[in-house]
């Protein structure tokens, strides 16, 4: 009640200013503080110069002197070691930001990723200072229902490429693809399958099109055959590394789209009695406590997850004192890490590609 | 300010009623409510008849129609798959209950296990509806701290034997302690040694106890050298584990106390060219997700973690309801799973014991 209260009243007028002192309406006002695209460049500039010269700092849903401010992180499971890594991240940065996180899990219990019926309307209730979305998928009403409720948020990983001037944090997957498939191709590997996620997810297409990109720049020809969709789920990868292993021309090493789904390769090899790394390469992607377990312990490529979860945060908390980040999306950079599971493909097979 | 400010009003006039009725103090009823020991059984009686009479609800310190309400859960690591579990059965309980949970790794911030300074401040000023504690160790001060402000408060798995009237949860270590030996006795090992955790952890403590109980039921002499503390540190098993190999009579088997544990003596086995289970077999204790990982797989005693945590916040609510839990020890049953990393002795290496 006060929090809203407050809320309202205390982000109105001040807007307002801002607003006449730039010569534009408030709605246009709100649209740059909250770092929305779609306002000529020259309204910008007048926009952003009135908003230094007043000094203008969005004040905070919440009674800093009373309660510490609460900041919203929905995700899609707790129980994994992604969730684990992106937690801590978030934790550590809103400790250090004097924020406290209220954590649900709500885009687990609907249909695909998206925040379950009336939780946004909790948000409001409670005067959620922002929101951090992890792996989730928006509809454009609730995209539009954050924007009317001026709920600053930031999407951590997002599904789909989000709506112009939304606020992301990713890796670099299309760049951690390239990496992966370099390393198989500097081995001497030729014949290079990939097992990805899902075809319609962003994170999962940027790493299939590395993967294209080096193959392309070795002079190497595209085999559609050798693209497999597993969803990122381990069981679909187990069954799709059996169709690879039934061609008639098997890879000699396959770059799997997470480390999650390389269980699930392995248990297939192991199925079939090929022995990593000597019968097949695999390289991995994210870098999961999982991938040093397993044995051979996996090479895969690491994306900083507690790192880009912290980036999210600190976003989150400038766009709660009415900043607008340069840019809307922001890539940390993903880096190979070398195990056991890579190797020189066997004589000769690798020079049929 | 709402929160807190309605909590002492509400709280204060309707308890008094009670202890009217009851025709006793207000303190005392109010230990009754908190499910207080101290209390004399006729005084309880009186004072629990009192409630029932009168329908004594504690009225919850938010309001419901506005906002949901927020517990506080506060865990020593976000980043373990144990740390994973607990959440993951605290939110959904809380989603079911509508409630919200606030997550902070404060533990981690400190020297051992206790909550930072200034934390248990911050709950007040946002007039916390509740605390759930992971694996935490508060000080005398801390539990006055809550019980004078009245904020219901339960433990999932404690660090040290809680003060009586404390309420936790955690799981049945000694028997998981007795599960784990007995498995390794039937299959014929007579020279088991144990890797536990803490020598003054609860938790740890029964486990040792457990084994050294099904040792005793057996008639098989307490080897000393056989019992070493590695305090749930990967890296100080991986010591401990060569320390007893280097023994005139190493064991044929070793009970560790933990996963993670389990993964460190692993490493000292490779290291020594022993095979598990051929050379050595091994029992874990947590069925986290790294027991099945790694190869072979681990047989390990499983507790519940998710459905531990989920009981501790039901019984977090009945307590925010004014209701008391009929016990202040609830344990969880644990159970043996049989995978890859156990086997018969060596002939004749399990004869000597």
């Amino acid at each position: 009640m006060v929090r809203t209260g407050s809320a309202s009243v205390a982000a109105g007028p001040t807007l307002a200013v801002v607003a006449r002192e730039a010569g534009v309406s408030v709605p246009t006002a709100s649209k740059v503080v909250n770092g929305r695209e779609d306002v000529a460049p020259e309204t910008r500039r007048r926009v952003t110069e009135a908003l230094d010269r007043l000094g203008y700092v969005r004040r905070p849903r919440f009674d800093a002197a009373k309660t510490p401010g609460l900041v919203d992180l929905v995700v899609h499971s707790l129980d994994t070691s992604w969730s684990g890594a992106v937690l801590h991240g978030v934790e550590a940065a809103a400790h250090d930001a004097g924020l406290e996180i209220v954590v649900s899990a709500g885009l687990t219990r609907t249909r695909g990723a998206r925040p379950e019926r009336g939780w946004l309307d909790k948000l409001i209730a409670r005067g959620s200072s922002g929101v951090l979305f992890n792996l989730a998928e928006l509809t454009a009403s609730q995209y539009a229902w954050l924007e009317q409720h001026r709920i600053p948020f930031v999407m951590i990983d997002p599904v789909l490429e989000p709506p112009p001037g939304v606020v992301s944090v990713g890796a670099a997957n299309w760049h951690g693809g390239v990496t992966a498939t370099e390393h198989l191709l500097a081995l001497g590997h030729e014949r290079i399958a990939v097992v990805a996620g899902h075809q319609r997810k962003m994170c999962s297409n940027a790493r299939v099109a590395g993967y294209r990109s080096a193959l392309a720049s070795a002079g190497i020809r595209h085999r559609p055959e050798y693209v497999r969709h597993a969803g990122f789920d381990e069981s679909v990868a187990h069954r799709r590394t059996l169709d690879l292993l039934d061609l008639p021309e098997p890879p000699t090493a396959v770059f799997v789209c997470s480390d999650r789904m390389a269980l699930g390769v392995y248990q297939a090899l192991a199925e079939r009695e090929l022995s990593v790394p000597d019968d097949m390469s695999v390289v991995g992607f994210d870098d999961l406590p999982e991938a040093r377990w397993i044995s051979p312990a996996l090479t895969t490529v690491r994306q900083p997850l507690s790192e880009m979860a912290a980036t999210a945060l600190r976003l989150l908390v400038r766009m709660m004192n009415g900043d607008r980040p340069e840019s809307t999306r922001t890539e940390l950079s993903t880096r190979l890490v070398e195990r056991g599971s890579t190797a020189i493909p066997r004589q000769g097979s690798g020079s049929s590609g």
